[in-house]
């Protein structure tokens, strides 16, 4: 098992029950989330030693995330308790073919307006196997940018692997910019979740010809020699036939080979947010664990299948019932 | 943006958790809901100025049909107070292969006892653009047939186009009270809810030739025909494949042609109650933005797709949001 | 109208709300079920007259198994009161990909831990037409395999038909404990829901040469010939495509012949729990009623497709409910 | 334990939250209930064989109806299916010094137009002890009184007690017209639940003289003096604090001598529909298990502040459950 | 029945359920809310025409704002849309001993962040007979003492009256700068909400003499030499026994006299938030309707009382009610 | 900040909602708790490491309990997983004169059923201030008797104070039984809670002297003769009005002086399970943080107040929240 530690903002998302609108909602169910924090449970779900580095206002909703995290055993001893407030999202559940919609209410967060990094970062990552960050980061601040890059450098420096899940957020900064940030922060990575939307508007890689059998496995490549200190590089295809039915497949590149998990047909959804972060929780798992590639991303799609069938952001499931859903097949009692 | 009236009886529905039977239920879930009020309640979310004319009783209930009309916007200077009771019926949620079923209690509401119209006729359609009125309507009382093609005539006097939803219902009155009625009031109607059922059952008009291609066409020639001076006939298909998933298509016939939405599949339905009011809704819309044809039927058929995915008889969906439904397909986060 | 007694254990279900993991419950939903109780409530739903016999604490659990029992009709005379406990098991609810799982608690109930049979047994089975009992309670104890024939041989006495449903439960007995208890008890059966499995590894009937048709067949008559005195065997063929949806299909050995009923699309399912229970009761309520073999095995198959649309270990349609399900096909409103 | 035959109307009670408005609610609780009905319940829980005559529609909600009374044991095969619908009412739920409010919706019910007794009155009454009806089945209708009588006379031929519970309801009948028909039915009672308003205002007794140091005795006096037939007469006397908040003190006039229980200061109610037939239910117990007068107060007076600390319109306490809450005092945990 | 403007921040309130911390809570129940917008909604209870000035953002907590206005019948149409975002806060409700702890997202909000005043202010105030606002809207920026001052002359100037709630929050402001803002609006209105507090405070009035019977008489008539153009003071004093039960009593100085209403013993507390604004709308319809002080002081602390007995910040009882409610004393059923 | 370790079972706990009959209730709300676990996380809220030592089973229901401790920071590296069964008990919650009543079914747990220490206890109590365990432990098995000795032993060889509760419950085994094994643990202990009762029956000390003005100090001195190895008694003195209303007041014999807190009238009492594990976390908090004896008992009993407004067996409030609110008086809305 490996130590591990994530960083990043964490949120309060106030969502709807099913079939109702936002607007005629007399209440809303309550969960508090963020990519890395996501990560971070999964990780720990796995049993792996982890860390989670934030900061949330010192209040009772700064104590609620700190008790979401230590019910998982997550670390908080790097969570800071402090500045101005929570970041806050609604989301409009989606069911059928109505898609969810959310509103963001995260400006000025105390994570967000951080202006320096308030941890001695030696200590963060003093016998820490993986440090893993995502593109919302860097994407919070124009400060935020080269503070991600001083603690990946510190890290780094530390001996951690760096993972990094570009994961873009049009409402945060343009691509222009999330440009210009990977530029600076890519050569730090070792495994990145990046795909081909991310190739072709981000890193300004050409489209691939026309004839490319699996244009994927292309990008991948051109990425890699773009990168070359990126190891590993993965992402998930989903097709959406609606709110409640999605069909997904987890693809990986590592060691020079392409690997793809089997295609899940992910229905009944109960909530589809986390999805991605428990595929980057299940992948880094199988990276730790030193699993085989194809292992790995089977692994790691499974997890993500499952995440979608519980209610809240983060995944439930630990490393046995990841392995006996892969075994079992689908929906069976199990008594 | 259009003036519009409709009247009708509006209800208070009592509803099961899906998964419950009616006998072992413990709460009822209470929505307030009538064919014109639904019609009247999208009109209004899609901007138009929106009065309801229907008579409720004076107490709490009648309250909070009251506050149910206002909190979309329409106007209930014209919903009188007063008369016995609030019409009600019990509804068992269906789910999967179970149907929904239906208890009606709605005999002797303060609306359907109405002996005489107690509104002003002259003021209620001074400037209005449109009045719409259902078959349920007529079909409450032999009294209320009478009253009915007296509203039409007053509306159609002061200028007013008259849209009208058949709509028949066997436990009100038999297929010839209905047709007699029809026979009655169609010669005054503009825009017409009709389809195959009607025109064979209420007005008698001959089975289709075996070789007919698109029978529905047939039957709407044959309907206007009968009745040359209704423009406008539109009808839904509607295949069943269990209380939670349904096929829709949108048919319009209108300047002597022939236009029908893409099929929508309907699955994971919140509630089916109310799927053709919002139909008729968007309809009607746009017909008073006149929109083409083709765009008519497609936006109806997308704001009635769109009410299956929530609770409660009406359509909450504003002209953008069944727009942007349109354009993006179904079931992706909207970010 | 028959007079039916059935015998078993009943247990206390807590199960978590859809889309919950066990351990984040804050709440359980309690039903009570078991599978002779279950058949029993079937059966007084068709308009049998049934007697259930168990045995449960003397406290509120008690009176709270009497008072189900009772709000459906069945006769609770034989249901004794005392002992230490009532059975109880958790079940974390599954969805789309995510089967059910389960954690009994069922060890030391006062059923279980009855010594002898605490009944009149004369009285019980007095004008008695079918008694029903199924694996589940021989599987209990080494006494209750004793008790168990010992009910077989005094209902046979008193004239019933011996109604029995192997159910094996690989967690409470081994199969060669089942298999040898079986060789007791099936000697005294009239009627047994058994499949292939049963046959394969609790009767050890060897397995159906590779160009059997349909091997099902071949296994009902094998195990007919091996217990003659067995006049009707039944079982299910249940495809899980998921928690949510499964295929399920009812067959029947009886006259020498065999009967299938048509294949159900069990779609958005609600509580698989109990399915198999509602099909012996509509298979039982078609043998007490002397129905023809085909339409038996489709009223008990629809009667199982229904019990999945609702919450609950027990199904509660009445006759006329199934009759117009088969007859209306799936998921129309019924106004 | 004896053998009771109680009859009267039973209605569906839609109640709100505690703290919501009628018009701002979106369920409703759902009770089942009818004074008469109560009373059955509350006997059949303190081991009486009890029988309740009614009639109810013969859909969900007359078989939901069934199953209220059969969970508790009440036999319902004099319950009659039929009629065009189940009187209904809404509840404001009340709380602190906001009172509860009520719409009735009940006119019409199956019950209340029943036009002759569709009993065989001679198999209802054989071998029964006591009959009890309450004054709200006379103020149903014109119709009602005369059945009312002829109940009572065939009860008392079969050689039944009559239990009668005046309850007057200004919004059924005026006081002259209860007047008239209390003149007809209180020489064929044993049993009469009254207190100074009924004599007063029903019954024509003069106010008691300004010296009379108890008047509720000397009304107990006049009305005996009046009906000698009566041999009991009971009332409780309530001091409404708050709708969260009542004293309450049981009192009863047996064996021409006055008796009264403690005062119970009944705080943090639940629920207050159902307090006087609770009341009925004890008293009635204890006149049928012979109990000393004291001791029937007692206890009448403990099982209905009991019935305020829960939801419903029942009472749920068995013999020993009352008992022992008179003997431990209140609020002490039960382990 | 009068016109009335009022203008104010209305905010999102996320609370818990009773006896829930909030860090616990897996849900929250919404209520929109401010205290001019609840004035607005109580006077348009009583039948008056209400507009609420104020902003929103145009998303669907803006609309959730707009509808819950409308559903009470005020007018939106200056309701303007837009901005960054509706101010929030999260209340852990109280009950028993713990008081209710709210902690405040309000920073930022699309009211708060107005930079100038965004309506013709002639029209809004054409007509008008009263204009309401409370010390909260000038706490809320410099900016906003300033268009405060704007506002009021501006309704003054076309006729209006001027109702001030000084509303003293320290979280918003210090004492000093609410003394200094004070100043300057104060000269301006002709009916205030003031008491001890704001008068030591506040208006730097020196304390009453420690021989002064009644101190409040005293601090209002220091109060009103300090502002002769104020005709009306009044204020409540509230007992805190806990968070479930307080004493409230009205004080009313008017026409140079002093006027009290009975006290309320405020049991079983539903929801505090809004008690006052439920005082001042019930006064300010007093004064409206020209009621004499004694009665609109009594009428105001009754509309207060059942405030507290419901959820939200809004008083959902009309004139009748109130009136009722005075007349009856509490807490008896009303059938 | 003190380091602690707290010893004893944990169960999960099923209660009904206010209002509801065990056996009427379709849910029922989950808790875990237990007194040892209780007290351990008071300290850990107050800042204290705490570490719990149990046994729980190897499945869903265990890692609920391990998510429960861990969320409020306790440690669980002691607590050990395997095991039949979790104890559970049934909770009908009372409300006013209906006292709450529960339902064991505790038997055979994984803690009851330990045969021996499973810990290497050494390791367990290095560096420990304090450990404390209840007198429910050695009640559980002749076994637990001769274990709790065992590591109240090992707990003073490693320096531990020892704390002790006696906690007598006679559901679990006689007074007798429990006198004895007193006799062999007492002499071990530092720190004790104990009363009147358990100095009466089951340490055998003659009853006060009818003169004695303050009976407790009679017996808290007669206890410390006995036992002058405690240095410190305590205990509540709780007066039951009702189940929702409690009078409650700590009392501790400190320093051969006796001292007792304010007398809280504890309403609207939401919880009461668990009050006295909150007031005992309190005092060791005082201890721990050597407080003075005045300020201990009102912190202590203070503590426990709050613990009856939330819903659950543990103390959720901090030291600063306790301090503020013996500070701040009750019921006032916190801004």
């Amino acid at each position: 098992m490996g130590r591990v530690v994530t960083l990043g903002e964490i949120m309060l998302r106030l969502s709807t029950e099913q079939g109702q609108r936002l607007q005629d909602s007399d209440h809303f169910c309550a969960h508090y989330g963020g990519g890395e924090a996501n990560v971070a449970i999964s990780l720990a779900n796995y049993g792996h030693t982890v860390s989670f580095m934030s900061k949330v206002p010192e209040h009772s909703l700064g104590l609620a995330v700190e008790k979401h995290l230590r019910s998982y055993g997550v670390d908080t001893s790097l969570l800071l308790k402090g500045g101005p407030r929570l970041g806050t999202y609604y989301m409009e559940t989606g069911i059928g073919e109505r898609a969810a919609s959310v509103i963001y209410d995260r400006a000025g967060s105390s994570f967000a307006v951080m202006g320096c990094l308030e941890w001695s970062l030696e200590d963060c990552f003093k016998g820490v196997d993986l440090f893993h960050v995502s593109g919302i980061t860097p994407a919070l601040s124009e400060k935020w940018r080269g503070l991600t890059k001083e603690l990946m450098e510190a890290a780094k420096q530390a001996g951690c692997q760096i993972s990094f899940d570009i994961n873009y957020r049009g409402k945060l900064w343009t691509q222009q910019e999330a440009g210009k940030a990977l530029e600076q922060l890519l050569p730090l990575v070792d495994i990145c979740s990046a795909g081909e939307m991310d190739a072709l508007y981000l890193l300004g890689i050409a489209k691939a010809p026309e004839t490319t059998v699996n244009p994927l496995i292309y990008y991948y490549e051109k990425m890699q020699e773009r990168f070359p200190n990126i190891q590993t590089f993965y992402s998930t295809k989903r097709t959406v036939h609606s709110a409640s039915e999605n069909d997904l497949q987890g693809t990986l590149w590592m060691k020079d080979s392409y690997f793809e998990s089997p295609l899940h047909q992910v229905t009944s959804i109960v909530d589809r947010v986390g999805g991605g972060d428990a595929f980057a929780g299940g992948l880094l798992h199988g990276i730790l664990e030193e699993m085989q590639p194809q292992a790995i991303i089977d692994f790691a799609t499974a997890a993500s299948a499952l995440k979608h069938t519980i209610h809240g952001d983060c995944n439930q499931f630990n490393q046995a019932e990841v392995a006996s859903f892969i075994a079992s097949g689908s929906g069976k009692i199990i008594r």
